[in-house]
């Protein structure tokens, strides 16, 4: 194993505005040996989620930038390959946090291991891990569905978005939601969402809006920001609850972006908007990975995955999700899963 | 008394921005007669608030304009000079809601008598009346002040700002805030703000909430809206909570006014905006007018009354709400209070 090479991808620059492939560097280094306590990870699946631009900046955020020529950070689903730790055996597979990277020794306590049995073990990054913890909470604890609500959510299509509209309807309300193109209004319609309006091609938003939400909408769940956030600050119903999940309309933006002031709505409705961040919750992450599981078990909640090939594409593939070139969760294939035929 | 006149004032015009003079008109009319149930009100006092810039226009609301022509609401109050119902006898004294006029005649169930050895008369449309229960359910219900909290409050020396602060500090929280010129940064000190900044003269607000503020702010009431509120939203802390209650700043706008986009704030602080209405909050008025009422009593809450004479300057009274030329809850002195000396 010696001879084996750790390919990385580190980040080469801050961005200005847009990300660009070049603000990463592919860089070779010697895979790291586990020491007592440790295991050695081989990446699997590498998840790439629109939070990270945030890591690439140095401006305030909720968690520390990675430095530059430091990994890229970011949430991976792996197979041991070498332990040195009797309570995580080599062939386990485990949910880790260990980046863009092919290789990577990490301390074998808490780790989480998974069964192939249950779910395929790349939703451990996806509808079984952070993302569906993020819709989870994001709609149950902030948003707080009651049945007959009308749930709109921004992004539906992406990996948060798609899981808010199923447990919506799970939860007895009325789903809708935004995304770009047709195929993903499509994709929309197959999980169950009772309306999808395709933002790219309605020239009016809150005319949309009014088609696929005729009752106003009780529950907001942004994963965006910018017009499409405007035109639904308009069209909330009394008592409505708006849950800011994410702006990535904005997260590529230089400056401070402005828009319409919406304050006064709040008062009219009496409505409140909420940040969240998924971590907050994760005392209750077991309860809740264990209904989300069931929900899949039983056919009531689908997901979907967009895998590009090969480390190598790492910086493309997240691209991707702020082009709206990805269909489901975005994903990185780095190594073989040999759990999948 | 039938030789009375009823000198009332009545819409003229909806205005478009700045509130004019001329968009109101000053009439005479009978003095109405009660019927059965019914009581004649003699007018003492009538509050001028910034929610009635909103019953002005026919734009969306939470309640209907009043119409061209129709007489101005208001809170008001009044003194029976003449019942038909045993329940209310002549000389009592009332809060009211009959708006902009001298006499008016209404149903005498429900009306809420007022004692003046308890309070002036005139705290009904103040302290203890829709200014305070205001402060009192915005700050305690929305805004959930912990011991400790730093609480900011905008427009914090207009009768609910003022409730707010001393509500903060009565609550074990630090209070602070914002008003416009020194005479309205003294008079806060006097109440016990532990900082308040003059917002006309700041050249940088941010660095003036760093000044008054230290650690941050954990609760934001917000009267104003507009560039304080810009400036607030960029200096909470995690955790806080922003409460909607009035965006004055904003009420005399033509058109949609734009700033800069925040929501990414509220991710990154985990905080919340949330807009009130009093009057949601009703079922549980009598208890809180108690509470306020017993602060008063042990000299914890102290207030200020800016009387304007005379009802036909009841415009010009209304207009000073949007100059700021106010210091204290304004008032306009329709008729002689026979409780004050």
């Amino acid at each position: 194993m010696a001879e084996r090479r750790n390919r990385q991808f580190v980040l080469a620059a801050r961005p200005t505005g847009t990300v660009k492939e070049s603000d990463f560097k592919l860089i070779e280094g010697a895979v790291p040996r586990p020491a007592k306590g440790e295991v050695l990870l081989r990446t699997i699946y590498l998840s790439v989620d629109p939070y990270m631009r945030g890591r690439m900046g140095d401006q305030p955020s909720y968690a520390a930038p990675v430095a530059i020529g430091g990994v890229m950070v970011g949430g991976t689903v792996c197979e041991v390959v070498e332990s040195q730790d009797e309570s995580v055996p080599r062939g386990t597979y485990v949910e880790a946090y260990t980046g863009w990277q092919e290789f990577a020794v990490v301390k074998a306590r808490g780790l989480r291991a998974l069964d192939p049995n249950v779910a395929p073990i790349s939703t451990a990054v996806g509808v079984l891990g952070m993302p569906g913890l993020t819709a989870y909470f994001g709609l149950i604890e902030i948003g707080r569905p009651r049945p007959g609500d009308t749930v709109f959510v921004s992004g539906a299509a992406g990996a948060v978005g798609a899981t808010v509209g199923q447990l919506a309807r799970i939860a007895g309300c009325r789903a809708a939601g935004s995304a770009g193109g047709p195929a993903k209004i499509d994709y929309l319609k197959s999980l169950g969402f009772d309306g999808a309006l395709d933002y790219r091609a309605e020239k009016d938003l809150e005319a949309a809006l009014d088609r696929v939400c005729p009752k106003g909408i009780d529950v907001y769940f942004d994963n965006v920001g910018g017009p499409i956030t405007d035109a639904v600050m308009t069209r909330i119903n009394i008592g409505a609850r708006v849950v800011i999940c994410g702006q990535i309309a904005g997260y590529n933006e230089r400056g401070k972006e402005t828009g319409p002031r919406d304050l006064w709505q709040l008062i009219l409705k009496r409505a409140r908007i909420e940040g969240m961040l998924v971590s907050d919750h994760y005392e209750h992450k077991d309860a809740a990975l264990a209904r989300l599981a069931g929900w899949i078990g039983d056919g009531r909640l689908k997901f979907r995955e967009d895998i590009v090939e090969g480390l190598e594409n790492a910086p493309r593939a997240f691209l991707r999700l702020f082009s709206g070139a990805n269909l489901g969760k975005q994903l990185v294939r780095v190594g073989p899963d040999p759990t999948r035929r």
